[in-house]
């Protein structure tokens, strides 16, 4: 084998994987926007076959032994090159830890997942779920231990979806913002609450929130004829290659809100995405470089973006010409308090800036308690109901507005909620970063927000998987990872709201 | 090798073959509805990668060694697993005439033309479009070359969409229309032309049309959990399994009748698919046998059904319902009448049950041209205004509204068009046998279409490909196919109408 022997099976192999890839993401899409109930069954057979597919070929003698000898003469190699191989070969080997028919019964057990999860949510049903949910995180279970059998799995599964977290971290970091959160939160709460009756309680007509979600994607900067946009019921973005990228949203008729922030949540997701470098597409390396990364330029664009004084001012005339009665009399500063009300509430995607990394601490409590086997899924509504309650001071009705709100377990991403509240915290040192050269407000004020989003392609979007996402951020921010940028950012933002 | 193994073998293979056409459907259709317009390329690489791989099985030796065998052993198989392989091994005879790269090119540049036909359909610039079809009508004479070298290979080519046919029956067959069309044309054209002014130039809202189309399904009988509807810009039906069934539509505000035949026409393609006998799912039987059968209930449906007097005067008072302003003061006659009016026109899909035929009959002899190389594709414009005028009597514009109009070509549909007329004609022959023992009319004002559905699932949808397409039509009317049931049918129904 020659080098360029080798290079030409690795990209080769490569693209048939991304091929298959491509495939299984537009069966999910379109099993998630527009398939008919009906069709579960029978894309659960294909996204099998499929994935089966891409396991032989990651797996495959051919691939391996190219990627291997690659490896082997790596100083050979241009530093892209070298950065792919060992991004896949890190991949490949979780994969190939894996017999292949339990990684096809995964794939197929999601698929099921996925519908019993819709109805045992739409029914309220914990019961129904239970098996599914005992199942999926016992297969995680194993998989951590069939790839790194000496490791904590939590562990394992925190630093696949973020390279180098363990749970020494993530406690340490939700520790941080506990700190000054839970007491922010409870001045806050002694203050009279800032009104927002408006946003709610009205008809809202589900033709002018698509009207707004299309402008509120050209704000952001969003190119339309690369990315699509789907109705789902819960917001994902997916995407399949650079110029081929999907969010979704969910519209309320009660409110304007919840759809307008999934889409500039989604929105951000997928300016990441759509700024790959050119030299990436089609490499293991295009695209977001983790979940956190990923999580901090949604909620960038969501919250230190989309929620605003100067995004709101921006915004507004366009929101009073789609909604003119439901607006009438209100003015860009009440919309501006309304969208930052800030109280403890059930359901995670509607929690305000203040609570939300609360919500995501539950989350991850309850995954570590799965994964270390101190948490059996049985009990999962009434723990997840008590640390509701320790954490928020609320009561949990219903499983529906409970432990089945969130899409994540039945879709298998599981340790991946940290990455809300580590993205929230990373955006928020980036934007301190940000604000040393960019007119941040001003850019907002003006209506062209290039300024910021160039910032994000130069320091963060172009880059890919080409670093670890700690050593992307780091380089970003040119100082090591830390929270107090976030919590005093809060502390900043609702000192002032609530005059605190 | 067993008979067992033999069939195990085969299964499995099917199988895989089939999760690759589902996953080529789903990324079809959904490039068709919902995808950004610049995910064309990477939809491409991925279509050309499965249909690579499904390739690959069709004609590898695993697959043809099995099905060899069980055709070497078939008096020990079962009726419908004979009738499997019998239909297997004529479709891989014909894939595997043509060398792998070929048939993967040519996946890729039908991608590419659906791109391509579209902006020139949108520009109505044809000359951006006359490579492509070259290309396209090129590689199909040269594939049927291939498959049948001592046949012509138009005639190849129309027996593959239709078991049989040839230039020969499809000559004799337009003759016969041309006959008793013509004539009564002529007589309806000296006629006062009946009111059709209140379905035009006024504006019929996409909310309430989209309304119009979930009312139009349940009507016609059709299972939404089993079938969506998406908008496209040239509808059509798909389907990847008996419980995925996706028919699409395209709204224009100006008039409800271009998307309401649409939804009646693509739901009667979409009953037979999702009417298959059980015991066919998953096999090479499944679905509808072939393009004309398949558009003889699509066509049963939009003008024997949809069209009729009863059949408008059940679904009047909805329309009325949905657009009181838009048809204030119009009765259930009226509209019969103005949904059947009759003209030479410019649009196929927007034509008459009178004149379609020869919107069809030109495209025949246009394809018929081009493979015989009596045309050229450069000419196409000319010769196709020149026919337009011949036989409709009418002037072409532009190409958008002339050779451009139709996405047939651009999609590889080559020898399809012919279907459309024979099934025009099938249906009219079959309506004859139905009446003979079920109450059309009265089932359709009933509201309750079963009586019609019913019929047609006993004589033709269970039936899926068991049989060849004309002995399913002989079996179905027992007797011989004849078009003068839709000569008949015409004549009867424009004599009263235009009261000749």
């Amino acid at each position: 084998m020659t080098i360029q022997e080798a290079l030409k099976t690795y990209r080769e192999k490569i693209f048939a994987m991304q091929a298959l890839g491509h495939a299984m993401g537009v069966l999910h899409y379109d099993g998630a926007t527009v398939a008919p109930v009906e069709s579960a069954e029978g894309r659960g057979k294909t996204l099998g076959y499929l994935s089966g597919c891409a396991y032989e070929i990651e797996t495959g003698k051919e691939l391996s032994e190219a990627a291997k000898y690659l490896n082997e003469h790596k100083e050979e190699l241009n530093a892209q090159d070298r950065r792919e191989i060992e991004v896949f070969l890190r991949e490949s080997e979780f994969t190939a830890s894996i017999p292949q028919a339990e990684y096809v019964a995964y794939v197929e057990l999601l698929n099921k997942a996925d519908a019993v999860w819709h109805k045992a949510k739409q029914d309220s049903d914990f019961a129904s779920f239970a098996p599914i949910v005992k199942e999926i995180f016992e297969t995680n279970v194993r998989f951590a231990k069939y790839y790194k059998p000496d490791q904590a799995p939590y562990d394992t599964q925190l630093s696949r979806y973020e390279r180098g977290l363990t749970m020494e971290k993530t406690d340490a970091f939700f520790n941080a913002l506990k700190e000054r959160i839970v007491p922010l939160l409870k001045r806050v709460m002694e203050k009279p609450q800032v009104d927002d009756s408006f946003l709610w309680g009205k008809c809202y007509p589900i033709e002018a929130q698509r009207k707004f979600s299309d402008y509120l994607m050209e704000v952001i900067t969003i190119d339309r004829d690369r990315c699509a946009i789907g109705e789902t019921e819960h917001p994902f973005t997916t995407n399949f290659n650079k110029k081929d990228v999907r969010i979704t949203t969910h519209y309320h008729e009660e409110t304007p809100v919840y759809s307008m922030y999934s889409v500039i949540h989604e929105g951000g997701h997928a300016l990441y995405e759509l700024h790959s470098a050119d030299e990436l597409e089609g490499t293991v390396l295009s695209g977001g470089v983790s979940m956190s990364i990923h999580e901090s330029q949604s909620r960038f664009m969501e919250n230190l973006i989309g929620r605003s004084r100067p995004f709101i001012e921006l915004i507004f005339p366009k929101m009073q010409e789609l909604f003119p009665e439901q607006l009438a009399g209100v003015t860009a500063e009440q919309m501006y308090l309304a969208v930052n009300k800030a109280e403890p509430s059930l359901i995670r995607t509607e929690a305000d800036e203040l609570t939300y990394a609360l919500h995501v601490l539950v989350r991850y409590e309850i995954e570590k308690g799965l994964f270390d086997g101190s948490i059996v899924p049985e009990e999962l509504p009434q723990v997840w109901n008590a640390k509701y309650k320790e954490y928020l001071g609320i009561d949990v009705p219903d499983d529906k507005r409970g432990v089945l709100q969130d899409s994540h377990w039945s879709g298998g991403n599981v340790g991946y909620f940290p990455s809300y509240a580590l993205g929230s915290a990373y955006g928020a040192q980036m934007l301190a970063k940000m604000k040393e050269t960019v007119d941040v407000d001003g850019a907002v004020r003006s209506g062209d927000l290039r300024p910021i989003t160039g910032w994000l392609e130069e320091h963060i979007w172009k880059f890919g998987g080409l670093y670890d996402p700690i050593e992307l951020l780091e380089r970003a921010v040119g100082a090591p990872f830390d929270p107090k940028y976030f919590t005093d950012y809060l502390e900043k933002k609702f000192t002032e709201i609530y005059k605190l």
